[in-house]
Order: structure tokens, then sequence, then C-alpha cells
């Protein structure tokens, strides 16, 4: 029986972490060896992480990170690898080498760049045209790069077709919710067409903005699964592979055949003909015992589960905030707590992340602040064990309403009274960030933001958004979900039962301004997500009126979303690189 | 002699105002025409603006777009158009329609997408394939867009080779210091290379962080320039192009023969064979006497004059400035006047950009405030003649020092303090926008953006960075350039003389914490904008541990940069879109 052990090394590295990336890379071949592996693999751009940006336009960036790749060819005896990094020939590549017993065997160039949504790759690199297949002991393999398994026609199919049995993918494929799932149906679906088996080695960690999800997948020639990574979590997932099972496939279902000669009289692209042949030394590896498997063969593989959108997103945005925290030398952080369900959930959030022991909460009360919300912000930091202070803003804003008594004469209180308020409290958490190095977290949801109902340096100042991607009504989930998994009422339930404020004014409420959530949120993901038109909302059945005022909001805050620290994305589409809008922008539609 | 009379409508769009837009072209439509026009041209996606960023991913965006090119069509009477729009046939383009007398002869695509740099065209556009040339009346033009004249073997030689003789390129350029004269080399070069005579028709006006100068061309198949259009101002250029002179410089150079042969041989690109001939009417226009030209013939015609790249970025600050607050329908700005030189530049640009009597100036003192410094700011608003107020802000910072009494306890005064006065100012003048409706303008420059060495939310908080592109040598030279255009001190002397400082603490100095400034700029400019490594720095004769400390603070504070407000490009590197960095970044080199 021809067989091949695989090794997905599912790694969390950093972007531009040169030598840490390189030494986790290291360990983890030392560790495959040990495990008996044929064939380890590692994330898109392991070497340099994803995404480097324009790190990629610095000649030395590029030059160290093959130097690097020089380190880990020659830890590679008695095993193969296949590696991310940055090639530079003629021009650069997103490139994946193959390496064994101390090698380099061959590199592929990625072949489709993306561009779209976070992406900028024709920002940096050419576009690969090699597509060669390589022979490793008894297994042909196809290798090939995130964006290229996505297109139903490309490398996977032309590689499957030249002979690959087992297809390499390495990615670094950012999570948004529902995306695991998607994305293994996709895989499935992909193995299953081009009769061959896929191993897809994603990323994992959290990179700014993006946190990238893990859940790497081998799937069969049939398409069913043999093995899940985590989720956003760092994992080795090993995997024994039955080379001939590809081919027996293969006689049965013969569509590759047509597709082979209709290639051959097209005159379409060339299939790869030359093949690497490894040296003749063979990989040996421990043989093991196996007992026969247990389930009934004649039923269908078929995975069952409960799927629960919120524990995942819940899980991405702790991951996020964990290595955002962790990878710019942070170790603790400090969030405002209102009473209100933002800044607990974002609490809950941190804590979680980085433990309670790292994580400071500030209630800052001001003239507006109700008696309740105060009382809610000491019972959830007494809930999660975390430092408490209460510093009350109402000193600083006497302060200000003082010193500008003058220039504000005769006009009535507004907005910009509110405002200070807001800003009053972002000073002091930023005072205390300056002073004792915490991160400052900021609390605002993604509803919120798109209508700009949150104060540019007040409420919106901080290091890390954590839920600027989270509609509110999904904030009300996630919470419901965590004290779910708390088994009480970790967060209130009288922060969760109160009608949302952001306690500026006297007996003010997010509903005199903002229709209600369900509704707001049902008009913005139309509009944001979906690019939707005003006649296209107003057809969904809402009003015509309220659609317009929130269309003008959106379009009318896109400055202060750009000055906003980074968020945590998790939808499919986040403000920020995912969403490029001109500030100054007259179209209204 | 066959003879073409060809008007660049030099404009100034606004994105997404397409209804604006699309009324300027058409008053252009009809100008040209009363001025005896044959061939008018206006600038790259005129219709839209540019650049649209994500508008292009909206369906109805896109409709709407061609509805307006629609209107435009039909005020094509006795005239020929070229205008710039978005196409959709079976993707979207970044298209030039040229239109006859109320029809649409044909439309190009743009074959070349900038995707670096500024640029995102990737993201949005297919590429062209189109290469057709037209013939109105006895004119042969070949059309292409912006980036496509920028490849020297690209659409312009095709089409020339084609037998155009007339190129007419429309663009959306953005400007940086020295880019008018460098483009028009290479469009003197390209129109000579390829024997044909090139319309360079420019966009002009601010977009965001974004300058387009204007300063389109007319240049002849000698690359002798004919017509130049204003600089940093809407323009209308109208030149007679005599195409005999074509014909007879093609007989005297007979390059394109063997390119054309090489072409034909070589089985390469095939030369555009359809050409469309527009409909029997003949345009007619007034005949104008002329006297003969007075310049002796005999002499080569060369363009003299005394550059001076600071009247150059001046004026591109001060049209940026404008067109931000204009179009974003602000009338008024405000700015706090320290005293210094960068915002006493900052007020002299808002003031020669939205006059005077627009223009607040804000001097709040504090606790480390020196007399001269509140002399100089007072100083400078009465030279400006623009309102002025003295707002304290020692109140406020008690308040916050007594406020955080208890959580500072014991620690002793450092950059928390510091950055809590520049907070405090920085709430003043959004409380004054908030309240009265002024644009913050920030004032800080590109050398303390790239080290950090400005305080976020504190005076790094407003709308428009206006010289946040600017290096301090640069600020001076600016300072300097206007005082002498003013001819007397309009920026104090002292401000000019004295050393920077942040009057965060007593005593404080720029240069306690950061090397000479000419030094400092040398350095960043061979780290931010020529990519250059630490060693690369090191070998240009500079201090190895300054080097190190500077790239460690220009990493270090792209967290900083990320929530900044958009800033005016003027150099060839400029942060924010221009320049995409991580904030988790372990990358030193």
């Amino acid at each position: 029986m021809r067989q091949v052990r695989v090794g997905l090394a599912q790694i969390n590295v950093t972007v531009g972490d040169l030598d840490g990336n390189t030494q986790k890379i290291i360990d983890y071949l030392h560790r495959a060896r040990n495990e008996g592996v044929d064939i380890v693999s590692f994330p898109e751009l392991a070497v340099t992480g994803y995404p480097p940006q324009d790190l990629l336009l610095k000649p030395q960036f590029l030059k160290d990170n093959l130097a690097c790749l020089q380190e880990i060819v020659k830890e590679t005896q008695h095993i193969a690898a296949v590696v991310g990094f940055v090639d530079r020939e003629d021009d650069i590549y997103n490139a994946a080498a193959i390496i064994h017993n101390g090698k380099l065997l061959g590199v592929y160039h990625k072949v489709y760049l993306p561009n779209y949504g976070v992406f900028d790759e024709n920002r940096y690199f050419q576009s690969g045209i090699r597509n060669q297949i390589f022979q490793i002991n008894d297994c042909v393999l196809g290798m090939n790069i995130c964006e290229d398994i996505w297109y139903p026609g490309g490398p996977t199919t032309l590689q499957a077709l030249s002979g690959a049995e087992l297809i390499i993918n390495i990615s670094a494929s950012p999570y948004y919710v529902g995306k695991p799932l998607y994305r293994e149906h996709m895989i499935s679906v992909r193995a299953a067409d081009n009769v061959v088996v896929v191993a897809y080695n994603n990323l994992v960690g959290g990179q700014d903005r993006l946190i990238f999800d893990g859940y790497s997948l081998v799937v069969n020639q049939a398409g069913q699964v043999l093995a899940r990574g985590k989720l956003f979590e760092e994992d080795f997932i090993v995997t024994d592979i039955n080379l001939d099972d590809v081919v027996r496939t293969k006689l049965n279902d013969s569509r590759h055949r047509k597709e082979v000669l209709n290639l051959k009289l097209s005159g379409g692209p060339t299939l790869p003909k030359s093949v690497s042949i490894s040296p003749p030394e063979r990989i040996t590896r421990p043989v093991e015992k196996k007992s026969p498997p247990q389930v009934n063969p004649f039923l269908p593989k078929v995975w069952t589960f409960a799927y629960n959108p919120y524990k995942e997103v819940y899980e991405a945005l702790a991951l996020g905030v964990r290595d955002y925290v962790r990878k710019n030398g942070f170790s603790q952080a400090v969030i405002g707590l209102s009473g209100g369900i933002d800044s607990a959930l974002t609490a809950v959030i941190a804590v979680d992340a980085i433990g309670g022991e790292n994580v400071l909460g500030v209630s800052m009360p001001g003239r507006y602040s109700s008696q309740a919300s105060l009382d809610d912000a000491e019972q959830l930091a007494r809930n999660l064990g975390i430092d408490y202070k209460v510093i009350p803003i109402q000193t600083a804003f006497d302060a200000y309403l003082e010193t500008l008594a003058e220039a504000f004469k005769g006009t009535p209180q507004g907005v910009a009274e509110e405002n200070i308020q807001a800003r009053i409290r972002g000073n002091i958490l930023m005072a205390l960030s300056n002073k004792f190095g915490y991160l400052v977290l900021t609390t605002g949801n993604k509803s919120e933001l798109s209508v700009g109902y949150a104060t540019l340096y007040g409420d919106m100042a901080g290091g890390l958004a954590v839920i600027s991607d989270v509609p509110k009504t999904m904030v009300y989930a996630l919470a419901e979900y965590r004290n779910s998994v708390a088994g009480y009422d970790l967060i209130p339930k009288s922060t969760l039962m109160k009608p949302p404020s952001a306690e500026l004014r006297e007996n003010q409420r997010d509903m005199d301004t903002l229709p209600d959530y369900a509704i707001l949120d049902g008009i913005l993901h139309a509009y944001v997500e979906e690019d939707k038109s005003l006649e296209e909302i107003v057809a969904l059945g809402y009003d015509r009126d309220m659609v317009m005022d929130i269309v003008r909001r959106v379009d009318g805050n896109e400055y202060k979303r750009q000055q906003a620290p980074p968020g945590l994305k998790v939808t499919s589409k986040a403000f920020g690189p995912d969403r490029r809008f001109p500030i100054t922008n007259k179209y209204r539609g």
C-alpha cells in the first residue's frame, strides 16, 4: 500500500519576526520528524508572517527572508517540507518552497493574487506561471497557495490532471463569521471534483485587524474530511493518506480522462511534464499497528454538529485581542466600563483573552450617569475579578465649561458639551495608558460606528477596537452566549435589559436618535455589506425617510472611521482597508 | 492645411457628485463649441471624480454614471468630445468615450491599471484589450488613459504606429513635488519617440489626501510644448494643431517604419485596423487671422525658467486645503496657534486657501508656554487679520491632575502629564468645531509624525493634516518662501529663529529628544521614502545609534499614524494609503 504521512503545522507567526518565525518552523520540523511525518507543511508566507504589507518594498527584508529559508533548508534531514516565503528571482513572488533532505527541490509561485476586500497582493507580487508537480517517495504532489485553490479551474486542476495525487495548499485565509464552514465545503468539492487529496494548511493568529482562524483540513479524493485543525489555536495535524485510494477512485471516476483529452485537443494550458524525483534515499518512519475502524463502512461519512456562530465570533475576538496585545509588547489593558452592554462585552472578551489579572476596568461617572449604570459596571468588575477604579469626570467637565464659558456664551448646550464629556473619558484612559503602559481597548460596536454615534477622540480613543465590526444585535447575542457558558449572569442582567444610552445628557437614550437596533442593523447590512442602493433597501420594506437618514449618516461619518483605531474583522465587510471610501464624497444613493 | 483645434478642459470635479460633474462637463462643451474647438477632452473619470474608491462596488453608482454619460452625449452637437467615465459591459472598465454630434462613436478601456503607491485600480477594473483609432474629419486620433502613456511601448505606440497623428490622454495624475516637470519631460519624449502630437488632459483639484495639479500639456510630434495648463487651477487650453506637420516629420523620421515592420514580422500585438469614420457632416468653426510668429525659427524652442519647488508645494497645499474645506461642506477653519513655525505655516496656508475672514486662530497657553510664543502667535494673527482667541488650559489641566491624583500617586511627572495638556488643547479645538462648525486643521509636520513626536487625540486631533507630509526642513523653506512673497515677516522672524519646542514641560526643546532636523530629515528620507536598510543609512555617514533610534521610533509609531487625520500628499511617499505598514511588526532593519 502506498501511504504518505502528512503533517500540517497550523502555526501562529508574527509579521516581521523573521527569526522567531523561522525558529518556530524549525521546531515543528523536528516535531514532525519525531512523529514519523513524510511531508510537513507551513502556512502561506510563514517566514515573514501575513500580510507583510509594505515591508515587501524593502530590499533588505526580502534578503533577510531568503536567508531564513536557507536556515530552514538545512533542517530538513529525512523529511520533506513545504514552506511559504517570498521568492526573489526576476521579480518577487508569493512562494512555496518544497525542500527535502537539506535540498531545495523546487519553488512554486502563487498564480492568483487576490486584490479585493482586505487584500492588496497585486501591489507587491508578480503572478506565477510555473506549474510543476513533484514526487516524494511514492507520492506525486502538487502545491499551490491560498487564492489558487479558490479558482475551480486553477492550479489544483492542472496539477491533478498532470498526475498529482496530493495537493498541499498553504494559506493565510482571514476569518469572518461562517468562513471556516464555507471554506470546508469549497475544499471538499474541490478535492472531489479533481479526484485528489487536498491538505489545506491555514495560518492561525491575529494580525492587526485580521484574525486567521486556522481550521486546516485534510480532505480525501471523495471529498471526505479526514482531519480538521483546531479553530483559533495553534495545532499540528498529522494524517496518513492512502494514495492507492486515489488510484482506485480515478479508475471508477473517469471525468479526468475527458478533461486531459480536452486540454490536449484544445491546445490550452500545457500540463506540467517535469516531475522532480526526490533523491533515492527513502524517508523511513515507524510502522504503527492499527485496529480496524469501528464505523459502518456502508454509511456515508457525514459530519453533523450544532453550529454556533456566536461561539465562533466570540473566540475569534478573544484571539484577536490576545494577539494584538501580546504581539505589540503589551501585557495589560484598560477599559472604560459604562455599565452598558458594549463595554461589558469588551471587558469579558479581554479577560478571556489575556486574563483578569491583566485587565483594569475604569468607571468614569459624570453628571448624567445613572446610579444603575455605575452599579452594573461595579458588579461586572466584581464578577470578572478585575481591578476596578472609579474616576469621576465632573471636576474636569466643570473646568472645560469654565474655560469655554466666554467662547460659548449665549449658545444652548448641545453636542459640543456631550463630546467634551466623552473626550475627558478618553483622555483619562489615555493618561492611565501613558502612565502605566496599559493598552486602551475601545468598546464601540459596528452599528454605532456606521452612523457615527460615537465621539472621535472620546470613546473612540484607544489602541484596538475590539467589537467595532460587531453589529449591536450581535453584541447582545455574544453577551448572552458568554453568560450561558458562564452559567450565570456574568454580564449583569440589568446591563442586558436596559435601553442603550450614551448618558451624555439628561434622559438620553439611543432610540431617541436611532431606530431600533434590529431595524438599524438590517438597513446597515444592506447598505454597508451588500452595497444596496437606497431604492433597493426601501424595497426590502424599510421606511424611506429612515433609510435616507441612515444612508446619509453612514456616508457623512467616513471621516470618523478613518481615524478609528484598528477594529477586529468578523463580518464579510469591515470598516477599514476592507471598505475603502472617500471622505470627500457627494454621492447619495 | 489639415488642422484641428483641440480644447483641454482641465476641470475640478468632485468624487461622487455625478450631477455636478456632468453639468460642469456640459458647460465646458458649450464653451468649447463657442471657441470653435473641434475636439474637447475631459480628465480621467471626469463623470465620477477620481478616485471613486469603493463607490465603484455599488451597482447603482455605475448605472447613475452611465446615465450621466447619456446626458453628455446629447450635448455634443457639432463637436467631438473625449470623456472619462466608468464603462460597464461584461465587466467594469476605467474608460474614455469618444462622442461626436450626439453619437457615441466608441469607447476605450484603460489597459494599464496602476496598483502601487496611492493607486488601487486592480481592486475595481478589468484591463482593456481594445486598441482602436478614430477619424474625426481630417484628424486620426488615438486615445488612452493616464497610466497607459507611462508605458513606453504601450497604447500610445500602437496607436501611433497604426496611423494616429494625435493622441489624447486623459489623466488623473496626483501631485508630489517635482511631478509636473517630470511629467512634462516624459510626455515630451513620448510624443517625439512616437512622432505624434500628445494632448495630455490632467485633472485639477483636491480629493482627501490627493492633490491633482492640472498642468495639462499639448506637445507636438517633435516633443515641443505647444501649450500648458495652469498649475493648481481650472483651465481651458485651446490649441490649433497642424496635422500636416506630423506627416512632414514622419517623412523625415522613419523610425516608425522599422517598428511597424518589426511588429508585422514578429506576430506581436496586432495593429488596430478598424478606423471609425465620423459622420460626413463637418465641424465648422470660425477662421481666424493670425500674424506670423515673432520668434527666430532657426533657434530651438527651449523653455527656461526659474523653478521654485517651494512655490509649487505651497500652492499645492493651499489647493488641498481649499478643496477639502469646500467639498466637505465647511466654510471656516480653526487652528491652534502655538507661536511655533508649524502652526504659523498652517495658518498662512489656510488664509491663502479660504480667506482670512474664515480662519480662527486660538492660542491655548499652559503652564510651560513662554511669553515669547504667545506674543508670536498674537503677532501672526494680527499680520493675517484673522479672528484670534486666547483660551488658557491651566484650569482644565489642574482639574485633570486633581482627578487623577489618586491613580497617579507616587509617580513622577512625565509623558502622561505632557499629553494631557496636548489633549486638552485638542478637546478645546474640537469643542469649538462641534459648537460653531469650524473644521479643525492640524499642524504637525512629517518629521514629527515619522518619529511619533506628536500626541494622539491632542495636537493630532482634527479634520485635515495640512503639512503632515512636509518635512520640518521644508516647513522652514515654505515659511521663508511665503514671507518673501509677502515682502515682510508675515510669519514673525522670532517664530522662524527660535529653537522648536512642544512647550509641554519646563525648558523642553525638540533637540533634547531628536537630532537636528537637517540630520533627522536625511535619515527619514532614506528610511521612509527610499526604503533603505539600517546598514545602508549608516553607510551614508549617519551615526549608527542615532539611525537605530530613529528607525525604531518610525516603526513603533505606526499606530499613531493610522489614527491621524488625512494629510495632504506632497512627497513621493506620504504616510497613509501611500505607505501601508502593519502596526504589529517585529521587523527592525
